[in-house]
C-alpha cells in the first residue's frame, strides 16, 4: 500500500482522473491510498487568505507560507510512514524521468505540494525533499503535474497493471521508443498490417520489432540512442539506417 | 474562442481538472469550448469491443483502429474550423515545450486522440497531424497528457490569465528559471525575506532578480543557459558564478 497526499487549493481537480481507469482499480484493490488536504483550511484569518502581493513589486499574487507550512505540519503529525518523500511541484524543478518515477515507487508515502498558478513564497521550497517538474512548459498549477507523477509511479507498483498488461515492454524501459503494434482487421480500408507478423516465425518477428524500435528512435528521438542499451546487431542496423539516409539526400 | 475535443475511452477523467481553477473560468467566459467523445460509442459490435490482441504475439490488448477512425470522422463531419490540428498523445511523440504550446495556441480547434494505456494499433497514428508527448516517462493513458497540453495552451490565450496574473514573467518565457518571490510575513519563524526587496530601489531589485534567475538556472538547469537570451551583464555574472564554484571545490 502506498499513501499519496496532495496538498492543493483545488481539491476538486483530483476527482475525475483518479475515479476511472486503472488508478481507480488500484485504489479499490488497496494498492493506493489517496488523500487531499486544502491549505486554505489552515489559513486562520477571517477571510481565509492564502495569497498576498510580492515584496519588491511585481504583478501576480503569491501563495503565503503559513497555510502550506501548517498543512504539512498537520500531515506529518497525523501520518507515520518510514519511507516518506515530500515533493514540491514547480517548473523550476528536476524534470521527471522514467528512472525518477521508478525511484519514487519505492516510498511508502508521497506528499505532493501543489504550487499556486501565480507563484509561491520561496520559503515554501524549504519544506520539500525535492522540487520536481514534468517538463519545460508552464502550467496553471501543480495539480496536473502531481497527477501525472502519481500515474507514472502507480503503474510500476506490483499489482497495478494486470497480468495481461505490459509495463516491462513499454517505451523507455529499454531506452528506445516502442515498435508499432497491430491488431484486427488485417486490412482496414487498404491499410494493411505488415506481413512478417503473420509468419509464425517468432525470432523473425522479434528482430523486425527490434529494428522498428531502432528506426523510430533514430527518426524521432535520436537523442535517446546515446543512453540506450544497444547490442552489436543494433549498432550495425543503425549504421545501415544512417547510410540509407545519407544516400537519400 | 478555441474548441477542444478529447477523444477518450475515459471521459469521466476530464470532469475534475476543467471544472475548477482558471480553466473553468475560461470556459465560463467563452474562451474555451471543451467537448469529449468516446470511441466506444463507435464500436458497432454487440459488446462494443474497442481492443483486441496484437498480431505477431505479445502481451496486452491494443486499441482497434475502427472506433478511433469512426469517432474522428464523426468529429470532422460535425465541426468546421479553419485552423484545426489533430494531436495523438503517445510517449513516442515530440516532447511538449513552451514554444510548441505557443504554436498550438494559434489554432481554432485542437483534437486530442488519447491513446489506450495498453497500446494502440499503429494505423491510428495516420489520423494525427502530430504525435506529441509531455515527457520521457510512461503513463497509463493519453488523458492526463492531453489535459496538461490544454492547460499549457489555454493559459496563453488572451483573457485566460487575469490582468493581475503574470504569464509573461513566468519561467521559460525568457529561457531562464524564475527568481524566488516573497510575500508577508517578512519574518516567518526566523526565515526572513532578503533585505534588497525592501530597498525601494527598483533598478537594484530588478538586478537582484535577474541574478537570482541566472543563479538558479546555473545550479539546477545549466542546459537551459545554452538557448537563453543573455546580455553582456548576464555573461559576466555567470562567469563569476563559475569561478566561485571552482574556488569552492
Amino acid at each position: 500500500m502506498m499513501r499519496i497526499d496532495f496538498v492543493s487549493l483545488f481539491p476538486s481537480m483530483f476527482f475525475g482522473p483518479f475515479d476511472d481507469s486503472i488508478i481507480r482499480r488500484a485504489r479499490d484493490n488497496g494498492i493506493l491510498d489517496i488523500h487531499i488536504l486544502n491549505p486554505r483550511d489552515f489559513a486562520f484569518d477571517r477571510h481565509k487568505h492564502v495569497d498576498d502581493s510580492p515584496f519588491g513589486g511585481g504583478s501576480g499574487m503569491l501563495l503565503k507560507p503559513e497555510p502550506m507550512f501548517r498543512a504539512l505540519r498537520f500531515l506529518l503529525g497525523t501520518t507515520n510512514f518510514q519511507r516518506r518523500r515530500i515533493l514540491l511541484m514547480s517548473p523550476d524543478g528536476e524534470v521527471l524521468s522514467q528512472d525518477k518515477a521508478k525511484e519514487l515507487s519505492a516510498f511508502d508515502q508521497l506528499i505532493f505540494l501543489c504550487g499556486h498558478y501565480e507563484g509561491f513564497d520561496a520559503r515554501i521550497t524549504e519544506l520539500a525533499d525535492e522540487v520536481l517538474s514534468i517538463g519545460d512548459y508552464v502550467l496553471t498549477g501543480g495539480e496536473l503535474p502531481a497527477m501525472v507523477m502519481v500515474d507514472a509511479v502507480a503503474r510500476m507498483l506490483p499489482g497495478v497493471l494486470g497480468s495481461e498488461e505490459s509495463a516491462p515492454t513499454d517505451s523507455f524501459y529499454h531506452g528506445l521508443l516502442e515498435y508499432p503494434q497491430y491488431t484486427r482487421p488485417r486490412d482496414y480500408h487498404g491499410k494493411v498490417v505488415p506481413e512478417v507478423l503473420f509468419s509464425g516465425d517468432h525470432a523473425k518477428i522479434a528482430l523486425w520489432r527490434r529494428h522498428e524500435s531502432l528506426r523510430l528512435t533514430f527518426e524521432r528521438r535520436p537523442d535517446l540512442l546515446e543512453k540506450a542499451e544497444l547490442t552489436e546487431d543494433d549498432l550495425v542496423f543503425l549504421k545501415q539506417l544512417e547510410q540509407t539516409r545519407k544516400g537519400g539526400q
